[in-house]
């Protein structure tokens, strides 16, 4: 798992594989997003999206999932301390049933934190795309690690 | 329900109420953000959370049922016409359940399209506060709306 040092300005990176299933889209709409266009392909038919669309917020969540199954199986999260937010989320293109969806991310900012020399901030511009690798939504995470023990240094 | 020309800068509202549930944390970390943190207190005992804590996209997902249940219950959107995005979504406290949230917005820009004279940006602050009054997370939702159509200005 990664620590503050792992990560260097151009880093790139691509996985995941999102199966966008119909029902799920249903389901999140219903608790999350009930506004008509993600609840049935009809209301859907006359507005931009054309057909049945997964929220927005159903994206993100579908993207996090690829996110944490790209951590590794172990639970062990490194150095990572989470995320303090996102910047520039744009939702590009509808995402409907049946899209597969994938990952592209890129290290954007590696920037040590002036008041805690244990830690810094990672910035990474995500890219998600759907089977016709066409991007339907990009965002940028605003990752914090903390740098690695000494202990774990000398150790490796 | 709005339309480009009923925004002005500054206008403020406050709506909604959501008490968060240990059991939907749990079962949006599963599907969506399944780090051991948003999956039990033993683990999130020894991270900043603290105790069990929402994921950060369930914080998002909760806001927007509150936005749409502020909507109104005949499924007219108005002008909407959806976002396009989102800017400097932070994630400043942790959501843990039993809490309960409720939404502040400020508009905080008011833009006419350049290219589409009928319509325009709308961009606003929302602030999510905890039952404690403590913002637990703020973002800037990118919306875009429709002029009023004529017709229904000299009906109006």
């Amino acid at each position: 798992m990664a620590w503050f040092e792992d990560f260097t300005v151009g880093q790139k990176s691509g996985f995941g594989r999102y199966v966008v299933d119909r029902e799920e889209v249903l389901d999140f709409a219903r608790k999350y997003d009930p506004q008509p266009f993600h609840l049935s392909d009809a209301a859907a038919a006359s507005t931009h999206f054309g057909r049945l669309a997964a929220s927005g917020w159903h994206s993100t969540a579908m993207t996090m999932a690829m996110v944490v199954a790209n951590m590794g199986e172990d639970g062990d999260v490194g150095g990572s301390l989470g995320a303090a937010g996102i910047d520039e989320l744009r939702w590009l293109r509808p995402v409907h049933p049946g899209d597969v969806l994938r990952c592209e991310t890129e290290v954007i900012d590696v920037i040590p934190s002036r008041s805690r020399p244990d830690r810094g901030v990672v910035r990474t511009r995500m890219t998600v795309f759907n089977q016709d690798d066409v991007p339907v939504m990009t965002f940028i995470p605003i990752a914090l690690f903390q740098r690695r023990p000494a202990t774990d240094r000398t150790a490796k």
